[in-house]
């Protein structure tokens, strides 16, 4: 148990915690920035000595880190002018002030969608950063408070300094049917839990955070819309990923053991993967510097709202992992000698169909972006409410077609251990070798691509998350039909029909 | 049979040819424009005499006077201003010289459509002189012809004389085992049939020519890629509706015969229609004035492609027609009763998903264009593709549940005059009682607008010409198929799987 | 107004209804049967005066019509042998012995769809007399009434007069948030209206009903579930077609003005067609030897129930109506000269499997009958939804893609009389001509009928009635909820889980 | 190198073979018969010493050991009354003399799919036990051979001793356009190396066999249609499991390795699990009593043909993991709290629809089953192509379903040994909590199993065997293809349209 004393020992000051940083500039200062962090991250039930090199976490570390480094190989696409700090930051700081700004960000997200072929967990982050832009200005609107200013603080900083920011959003939510301050137990919706004068504290849980431990800071906020008595749980503030009272615990993945296992050719894709933690802050210190809203809880729900418009035009990125498995699925057809047959030029030509209609509804909705009040761009919510509820679906059609033309080798090959083993190596080289010039390695390794991206790690990514990340396919549902201004619709109907007031006055 | 005197005769100057129109400016001139011209339309067997007043007819003329209704009504919209002639044109004869302005042709698309809830046909033609700009140019660029020239004289006077064109692409094609030069009968693709010092004449038919009779000036062009062998195929023109040697025939539609009764229910859509007719070119004069390409068949295939790109986008009309869907079907469950049925509520929000993903591809599309050596814009060919392909499917799903919301009613409603009989009108306004406060009437108009969208005469253009207009389903496959890259996309698979060109060689 | 002295006379004994019957044999029987009843029906405003002659009407009573031609040329399938009488018996007035017997029916309904290619409209019938069959038994166990005598003897003189009866069930409804007896007008459900020592007397409507006016006898029933306040509207009863007191009113049909037209060519299938009408009751009486409930409003919900079950996999008509669109979408691409693609070979491919599937839930369902208690089967409810609900489906699925190899030409075609006009019908056979060896009018004939299918007169049937028919979508979805069985689902899940009722206790 | 002599050792006789058995009984008897037995099995590029108690394997084992706890349990389902032995037989060793028998080995699948919520790897032996009935029988009559006897011969020993034969069919196939006698390599399908007096030799290898290792005895036969060149690739032949000359190499599959973690929450379902092999033949010895086939090469595509019959709707079985899928996804949603919403009630709907439609075409395909010549009956083909058809798709409709009403929790969850730590367990407990009355355990594990379903180890058999089993999706198209009888269609569509024979002869 806690007491006061020893909460006075986290009063750390805002100054004090960016101490801890240095500009990272290159991807290998990016795994450099996770080294020697007194964390306490939790896996199969035991603390991890080093995250870095543990070769479960690696590979989602690997995934952030190509955002690092795309921001070198391609300057143009990756990095962006800021007015900030007067120079050019990594895209997923920028502040997007137009709305080709926005679709930028989407291509650079289908490009390293392409890199990685899984969750590269910088997006909510960068999500966070934009509507925090306009909520926080127009708090200080309403109240005369000076979030705003807090804000652009911080963010010169956060650009300066090149960190990941986390989203932490989902609150773990209880009973569903109860609202915050109604739950038998008040953590179950992170809450503040005191203020002093230097800052407040901080309690609850962030689930499904999407690269967990993999971000420099934590930004926390409210996950729904909350009433006046859910006053102290209107909150949201910025914590580095080291603050005393946190614990992360990593969640499991389908396949995630093959990551221990020695070779890469089971793994699929070895390089990279997802990373999704369970955040637990225990009386949590932020100082009010770091404090963006406490206790304006009208501005929850609008705050949510333009963050999921936001997020849901962000799952763009499917389509880079889209990219991937069609061609993945295309080379396991001309491997298996049989590219030319129609119905697998169709189904690439299906694959490709769905990905694009994906692709379109991203961009179509960033490129209709609007500004706020606060000047920066927001992009249309129907659309990206349109494109999340497309992702929930097509992204499980690609992945079937994609077993469709892989053949069930797929899920009945032999372990690369006995393709290297004397005795069934060279049966194994002889019995699944299908076009001649291909090698049975090469065939093996596109099937666990595949397999990797269905049924495996990656398909966490691909399919699950794609199902319930920026909020689950009925979220989405709910949001269209209230913004699906059907009153104007049926005028248009009855217009058309005969039917107008006038009529219906005259004719009852 | 012609003989060469009559044909003689036919050799209009294309400045006598453009004497006969004067400046269009509002919707009633545009119906004017149609009247005491001289030209053979048959329906139903015979000559029309009249068919500005025809009750069939009608219907389609008045959807596209909505088009020039709405440049006066929301010039904004509907009107753009032209270097051309330095002042606002209607943006169907517009020259697109930006993304922004292809996107604005797509928000009047859509406006149009839920204003007429029909084809409003005008919108191949524009589609077709967006094309002309460029491959004129190109065209001239090669072998030195003056054709661009030519194109920018007569759209200089299209937009000062507002005229529609009407886009004459689509040969009947007879066997289509065959090249069009090796046809039984030339005449199944158009083609030139003599050449003098004035001009040249074609012959051959048009088919499914959308506002055929209702337009001013048909622009002929050819409907694939051509060969050498097919030079006298290789032909664009532009040819007033009234030239001598064209015979109109008007394609009959589902429900038609109901313009002709008394009463405006059971029409579903009394005011607006579509209309297709198969255009017959029986040596037609064409003044080299007005011939834009005559024997470079190599521009053939590209031309299509740029058109189809253009046309295939345009089909974002569809989501107005969409959006007078989903308001006939919510107001018929408001008239019903069951507007708070979850199901019902779902069904609504299903059919907006599907009708904004269409919207979505296509102005992704046009977001994405591109200028051309011309200076004029493109969009983007492969989210073109898709926005069409889309199309081929999603209005079939909304129809089906907008009949799924209707009720059986829709298909087993007595006539127009039952309810107007004095024994069975009581009986209905008895028993046809839906919620109490609508008149039944209202329940029936609405009933017929959703028989006609998705059963009845505007079905035609919502759901058949959706899948057929501007290239069937595999037109688009092809299409999509071959511009996908998927040599790129195995690159990215490969990449990941550690299959590497080198990794292959030295493994083999 | 009627008096009591109108009513009295229309107490017809039971006896003196059936006198006016003669045994039906042949088809032409059938017809006349038809002729020369004193009936009031309704058409486009006007009292039908020879409705046999009727060129809409018509169509639908060839329809009923094969009913009794396929008796004759194939009574092994549209035949049974009957207990009841003593010989075979139209297999549409058998009463069912075994699944044997109804897997026989559904056989029997596609072979009828596939001569009709439309609504047969006998199927309500055979699936009323079947329910009403362990209804009436039941009702006598619990009241000691006699329904199941007067029953038999009913069905004893049907089966002699081989007649077709008609099913009234569905009731207008009004509002639809209200039960039977809280409407505002009472007569929005039949009900009761007076009761003599010969009979009772009914008022109300019952709309859509299918074949309405081409019965002999209609069957009045309950449409719902009833409480004990609507005691009066529980009445099932029998009522000839020409009983007094009855109006007709024929509901329109999409292109139903084609009827009217001379020529067969654009009627796409000229012998037949469906019907539904609104039939309306206005104090119609029932002698007491025709009446099978009156007030045992308990058994309303059961016999809804099961009459859907029976009625929900009739809906295997659909697959021979399926056959014909199958068969004429092949014909048409083998016209087009397009058979061998591999793409069109593939939608043939497609719409078989799903027309396949839809006939499999309907001949499991029956396959799995079982006994009531009466010793008539019944079919296996879960499957005659799960059957009807893809009824609700598949059918539109298979109409798109029936347009979609069909080509655009079939919504854009000129009409019979144009291509029997002396200038057009030369230019029409010379330009519309496909593969050389077809002639023009055969490929015409192929795209009217699936014009007819998919748009025109019988896609009413194929489609909307595929919908909405025997219940709306939503209620088979209910249907399903009501009976899926999901607590045992859940014990398996929880057993395989390792989550036991035991467990479960333990470790709270 | 073998060498003769060493070839020579292997002729064992077929009662030698046979001697190493002992009548089965019980589900325990099962696991003794695989103790012991002298094969290489690799797993991980190592032989396993002692495949029964290895954690990966003994899942798979378990699941045929359901086949005989089930007999045991209920026998009505799971035995049939042989006439061969006189006695009551395990269900999958009895040779279908009805229609009614095909049903219940579908019911009996259908069972054991909701018991062990797996493949439970004996249906292909049953088919293929099925199969040899009939084809043994009219080579026989062709050839005047003995294959029929002795394949009674080895029933009646089969039946007594209550073994189980696993289906070894698909042969490598390597270059995919070549012929089996045109490869480079002849051992990539099977073929006789060498005959002798006793018996013959084969060599080459089977994959993706289901249960491979866990069965007692391999019958081998072609995979495809053969050719005169082809003769010694037809052959068929039973092979105890450890003839001398076999090598299995265990297929891997998604999420093998949490087989072999302590704890059974992670696994899913613990318990069950499926198994496939691939089974290298180097000149393995069959004596002449247990060949039955040899060189009858015209045989093949019909024995394949039929074989496909029996084995496609087989895939009923899913329908028992359907519901299993159905209880975990309601469980969970009644775990969360959501069980009343809703779109939550109408997704599990759905789930059920798509769960009965494929379970309709299995047992109509059943039901409808014919006999054979050789007294034998086989189902349907169309419909058993058109249920395996289905099973390509619904599976992973219901599996999307399921991940959508579970939560996104289940990809995020920590390990079993995250809630075991005293650290994070609490945590977990107290953040992880949905409804009060629901230990946070039990969420998991039906999470756990949600996962196992369709990610994890039994989504290899729930979707991806689903897909490919029993022949890819195109297979089963080419087949529909074949049998659809689109003449006969083509000719009722003709019949309507009014295009007869006779009136083509005369219009053209």
């Amino acid at each position: 148990m806690l007491v006061t004393s020893d909460l006075r020992e986290r009063e750390e000051t805002a100054s004090a915690r960016w101490s801890r940083f240095h500009p990272i500039v290159t991807g290998e200062d990016y795994l450099d920035s996770l080294r020697n962090r007194d964390i306490d991250l939790y896996l199969f039930g035991e603390l991890v000595e080093n995250p870095v090199d543990h070769p479960i976490i690696r590979p989602s570390m690997n995934a952030l880190k190509a955002t690092y480094d795309l921001a070198t190989e391609d300057p143009e696409l990756a990095t962006a002018e800021s007015p900030l700090i007067g120079r050019r930051v990594n895209r997923f700081l920028h502040l997007v002030e137009s709305a080709q700004d926005i679709v930028m960000k989407n291509r650079m997200q289908r490009r390293l969608g392409q890199i990685t072929g899984t969750c590269f967990q910088r997006c909510a982050g960068l999500d966070t950063i934009s509507v925090l832009h306009s909520i926080t200005y127009e708090i200080d609107q309403k109240h005369g408070t000076s979030y705003h200013d807090r804000y652009i603080e911080f963010m010169k900083l956060a650009q300066a300094n090149n960190i990941i920011i986390g989203a932490g959003m989902t609150d773990p939510k209880g009973d569903r049917s109860k609202r915050p301050s109604e739950q038998d137990d008040p953590d179950l919706f992170m809450h503040v839990t005191r203020r002093t004068d230097t800052g407040l504290y901080v309690t609850g849980a962030k689930a499904h955070m999407t690269g967990g431990f993999n971000s420099h800071w934590i930004c926390v906020m409210p996950t729904m819309n909350l009433s006046e008595t859910d006053r102290d749980y209107a909150v949201v503030g910025l914590v580095p990923a080291d603050a005393a009272g946190l614990t992360y615990i990593y969640g499991r993945q389908s396949c995630d053991m093959r990551a221990m296992e020695s070779g890469d050719v089971d793994k699929g894709n070895a390089k990279f993967g997802g990373q999704e933690a369970l955040v637990v802050f225990d009386n949590v210190f932020i100082p009010w510097e770091h404090v963006l809203m406490d206790g304006e809880y009208e501005f929850a729900q609008e705050m949510v709202a333009r963050f999921t418009a936001y997020h849901r035009a962000s799952y763009v990125c499917k389509t880079g992992l889209g990219d991937v498995l069609i061609g993945a699925a295309a080379t396991v057809a001309e491997y298996n000698g049989v590219e030319n047959a129609s119905h697998i030029k169709d189904k690439l030509v299906e694959m490709t169909h769905l990905n694009e209609t994906i692709y379109s509804s991203a961009i179509a909705s960033s490129y209709e972006a609007k500004p706020l009040a606060s000047g920066i761009y927001m992009n249309d919510a129907m659309l990206a409410n349109v494109c999340k509820q497309n992702v929930t679906r097509f992204p499980y059609e690609l992945s079937r077609l994609a077993q469709d033309i892989a053949g069930g080798l797929m899920v009945t090959l032999p372990s690369q251990q006995d393709f290297e083993n004397e005795v069934t190596g060279p049966l194994l080289k002889k019995y699944l070798k299908g076009r001649s010039n291909v090698p049975v390695e090469h065939r093996a390794r596109l099937l666990r691509l595949i397999e990797n991206m269905t049924l495996g790690r990656n398909a966490v990514g691909y399919l699950t998350e794609s199902m319930h990340g920026a909020g689950s396919p009925q979220a989405q549902r709910i949001h269209i039909h209230r913004i699906m201004n059907i009153e104007k619709k049926k005028g248009y109907a009855k217009g058309l029909a005969g039917v107008s007031a006038h009529a219906s006055a005259e004719k009852k």
